[in-house]
C-alpha cells in the first residue's frame, strides 16, 4: 500500500517541507533506497548520505541541508524512521486457521481468532487469547499460557507451564521452560534438585532465536514487560528480570540473579548466581559478573571480573603500559646498584 | 498423592522431632510453601526463614531451632530435600503408545513398553529400550540406539549412529552426533576432514536445551556415566568426559579434549583443542584454557587464559593496584632526579 | 565399496610403494585401523602410529619409514587423507522423493531431482534447485530460495526470503533470517527498528547446529562462499562475510561487521558492533573486540580487548609477574627510606 509523505508526516505529527504528495511505498538505507523509499538522517555524515540517495522523502532533524528533498522534520529521526516502518509495513492481519495436522488436546482452551500452523502440538489444559499465532512444528505443553497477539515463529519449544502475557514474540528454536541444572551430590551421583517452578514472560516481550529460559527451581522465573532478549541467550532458573531490559546475544545469566529495569546487557555477558543488576546498570559485551555480586543502579561496568568503566580503563590502560613499567623499575634498580 | 511426615522421614532414614501424622503433599521455598509443603533449612539463615514459614515440616540438621516444627533430622538437608522431591513428586508413569503421526521405519527395532510421541521420525535399524520415552518432533537417525528408560524431550535430533545408554535424559533442541568442525585447506578451497565417527552416552546422563554434542571424526566422541551438561553448550568431536563430571551453560568444549571425572566447568568457559581436564578439577566461570594444556587432579583455575585460582586472584589484585603502583614508582624516579 | 591402493593412489595423482591390489575400504586413525583402512601419517609421531596400526595403507609424505606398509606418497598426507575419504565413502546419492507428510505450497518451484523429507513445510514462492535435499521438520518460509546439491539436515529454519546458493550445508537446529536485534528507545519503550532485509548465503557454506543468521535490517546479511561456521554461532544483522573465513563454535558477531577473506575466528570470539576483520586476520579464541575497530590483514589478535598477538603475550607475561614486580618497587622505596 502507497502513503503520501503528508500522511507520514501525520502520523508522526512532523513538520513537512516539501511535496507533501510524493508517494512513500517503503523504507530504506540511503544507497539501496528508491524514489518511494523513505530514510532517515540523524548526523551530517548521514545527512550526506541522505542528499546523494535516490530517495525523495527524508526524516530529519530541522535546519537538516537537504535541498530537493522532501523534508519531515523530527526531533529523534532513528525513532520517527522505526514507528514510520512499523506503520507503512504492518505485520500482515493474522488469517485464523487451525491448520487440519495440528493436533490440539480436547481440553485446550483457544480463542477463536487465533491461528495454529501446521503440524504443532498443543497438549491439555492449555490456553491461548485471541490474535495469536502459533506456527509450524510448536510444541505448547501441558497447562502452558498464551495472552493476546503473541506469535511463536517456527519450531519454539514451551514446556508444560510456561505462562506468557500479551503480545509475546518468539523467534525459532527458541525453549522456555526447560528444567533448570541444578542437583546435590550424594551417594556418589548427582541427584537432581527439584525443577518444578514455572517462567512467566510479561507484555511486550521479544525472545530471540535458540534462546533458553529455564523454569524455576521451586518458584517462578519472570521476565519483565517490554524486556528484549537476542539469539543463543541463556536465562537459568529462578531469574527475575525487570521491564524493558536489553539483553545481547549469547548472554548466560544464572540462577537466582535479579536484573532490574532499562538495564543494558552486552553479548557474551556472563552472570554467576545469586547477583543483583540494580535499575539502569549498563554491563559491556563479555563481561563477567562473579556470584553474589551488586551491580549499582546506573553503574557501568566491564572486564571480568566486571568494575567500573572508569577503573577497567585505568588499569587496563597500565596493563599496557606494564612492559614500559617493569622497564623503568628495572632502570631504577640499575642506578641504586651504581650507586 | 498425599504422604505423611512419618513416611518421608523413614524414606530418608531421618529421625523426626514432632508430628509423624503431618501431611506433606510438597516441596517448595520457605516464603512459597503452605502448610502441607516440606521445606529445608541448612544454614542459620535458612533456619530463620523456615521457622517464619507456613510450613508445618522442616529437614533440618541436629539442633536446629524449630520449635512448633515437626523437623526430619538429617546431615545434609539440602541432599534429603532433592531425595523426598523425587519421592513425592515422581515422573507420572509412562503410558506406552506409539503415536499414529509418528513414522516409524519397519527396520527399527522398538521395545513394548515405550512412549513415541506425536510428528516423530524414526529411521532405519534404529533400536529403542523399554521405558523409553520420545517427545513430539524428535528426530532418531539411522541405527541410533536408546537403552532403556531414556527421554527425549520434544525436538531433540539424533544424527545417525548416535548411541545413548540408560536413563539419559535430553532437552528440547539438543543435537547429537552432528558433524565435527574439521577441514584442511587446499587447491583453495576447505576440504571437508572426515567426519564419521559416533556419540556414546553413558547412563544417567542429563543435557540441556539446545546443546550440541558433535560425533567423533574418525573414533567416538564420548560422555561418561552420570555426567550433566546445561543448556547451550557445545562439545566438539572426539571429546572425552568421564563421570560425574558437571558443565555449566554456554561452554564450549574443543576437539580433542579429555576431560576427567567429578570435573566441574563453569558457565561460558572455553576449552581450546587437544586439552586435559584431571580428574576433580574445578575450571572458574569464563576461563580460557590454551590448546594442549593440561589441568592437574584437583585443581581449581581462573581467568584466560586460565592459572591457578591462588595466582588469578594475587595477579588480579596487583592489575586493580597497577595505577597506584605506577605512582610510586613515577614518585622514585622523582626522588632520584632531586638527588 | 572397496577400492585399491592402487586405484586411491590415482584418484590422489600419488606415487605408491607397496602392493597397489591391497584393498581400502575405508578410514581410521592407526590405532582404531582394521588392515583394510586407510590412514595418514604427517609428523615423526603419527609415523610411529603409523607403523604400529594394523592398517595396511598409509599416506605418508616422501621418506618415510615405514616398511611393511604399502605407502602413497603425498606431498601433504592429511590434506590427501580428506580428499581419499571424501572419494572412498561419498555420500549416498539422494534418492529423489516428496514424501506424503510434507506440506508444500503450490506456489513453491521445485527441481524435479530433490529429497523432502517427511513432516517438512515448504511455503509459497520458495524455489528449491535441483539435487537439494530437505529433511524432517524443516521450516522453508516464504519466497525463500535453496540452489542446487544444497542439504538441510533435519529441523532447519528458513525464515521467509531467505537466499541460498549452491552446495549449502546446514545442520539441525540453525536458523537463518530470523529477525535482526534492533530498537529505538521512544514513548517509554522499545520500538523495533525494521528488519526487513534479507540473508544470502554463499556456494559451498556449511553451518553447525543451532547457529543463528539473522537478516539485515534494510540491506542483506551475507556469507560468502566457502565459508564455514561451527556450532551454536551468532552472526547478526547485516553482517558481511568474505569468501572461506572460518568461525569456530559459540562466536558472536555482531551487526553491521565486515569479516574478509580467508579471516579464522577462534571459539567464543566476540565482535561488537561495526568492526572491520580484514583478510587473513586471526582472531585467538574467547577474544572481545570493540565496537568500530579495524584489525588488519593477516594480523593475529588476542585477548579483551583485542590486541596483536605479540603484545598481549608480553603484557600477560608481564601480568603474571606483577607481584615480583610489585616487590621490587617495595624493596626500593625500603631503600629510600634507610638513605
Amino acid at each position: 500500500m502507497i502513503h503520501t509523505a503528508g500522511e507520514v508526516a501525520e502520523h508522526l505529527s512532523a513538520k513537512i517541507l516539501g511535496d507533501g504528495h510524493a508517494p512513500i511505498s517503503g523504507v530504506a538505507n540511503p544507497e539501496s533506497a528508491n524514489a518511494e523509499d523513505l530514510i532517515y538522517a540523524d548526523s551530517p555524515r548521514q545527512v550526506e548520505r541522505a542528499a546523494a540517495s535516490a530517495a525523495r522523502c527524508v526524516l530529519a532533524i530541522r535546519g537538516a541541508d537537504l535541498s530537493g528533498k522532501t523534508v519531515l522534520e523530527v526531533e529523534n529521526p532513528k525513532l520517527a524512521f522505526a514507528k514510520a516502518a512499523a506503520w507503512l509495513l504492518p505485520r500482515p492481519p493474522l488469517r485464523p486457521e487451525i491448520h487440519p495436522t495440528a493436533i490440539v488436546a480436547a481440553t485446550a482452551r483457544l480463542a477463536p481468532n487465533i491461528r495454529v500452523g501446521p503440524y504443532v502440538v498443543i497438549e491439555d489444559e492449555v490456553e491461548i487469547g485471541t490474535g495469536t499465532a502459533v506456527d509450524a512444528f510448536c510444541f505448547v505443553g501441558r497447562d502452558a499460557r498464551l495472552g493476546e497477539n503473541c506469535w511463536l515463529h517456527p519450531r519454539v519449544t514451551l514446556y508444560a507451564g510456561a505462562r506468557l502475557a500479551d503480545r509475546v514474540e518468539v523467534h525459532s528454536g527458541a525453549v522456555i521452560g526447560g528444567d533448570g541444572f541444578g542437583y546435590v551430590f550424594g551417594d556418589e551421583r548427582h541427584i537432581k534438585f527439584p525443577q518444578i517452578g514455572s517462567v512467566e514472560i510479561g507484555n511486550d516481550v521479544e525472545i530471540g532465536c535458540n534462546t533458553t529460559i529455564d523454569r524455576g527451581s521451586l518458584d517462578a522465573t519472570q521476565i519483565g514487560t517490554g524486556v528484549k532478549i537476542d539469539n543463543l541467550v541463556q536465562v537459568a532458573h529462578n531469574v527475575r528480570i525487570g521491564r524493558n531490559t536489553v539483553v545481547a546475544a549469547q548472554v548466560g545469566i544464572s540462577g537466582s540473579c535479579t536484573v532490574g529495569s532499562q538495564v543494558l546487557i552486552g553479548g557474551q555477558v556472563g552472570i554467576a548466581p545469586h547477583c543483583t543488576l540494580e535499575d539502569d546498570a549498563i554491563i559491556g559485551a563479555q563481561a563477567g559478573i562473579p556470584s553474589n555480586k551488586t551491580i549499582r543502579r546506573g553503574q557501568t561496568v566491564w572486564g571480568t571480573p566486571a568494575r567500573p568503566f572508569a577503573r577497567f580503563k585505568e588499569q587496563y590502560g597500565w596493563l599496557s603500559r606494564l612492559p614500559e613499567l617493569a622497564e623503568r623499575v628495572r632502570k631504577l634498580e640499575e642506578e641504586k646498584a651504581v650507586e
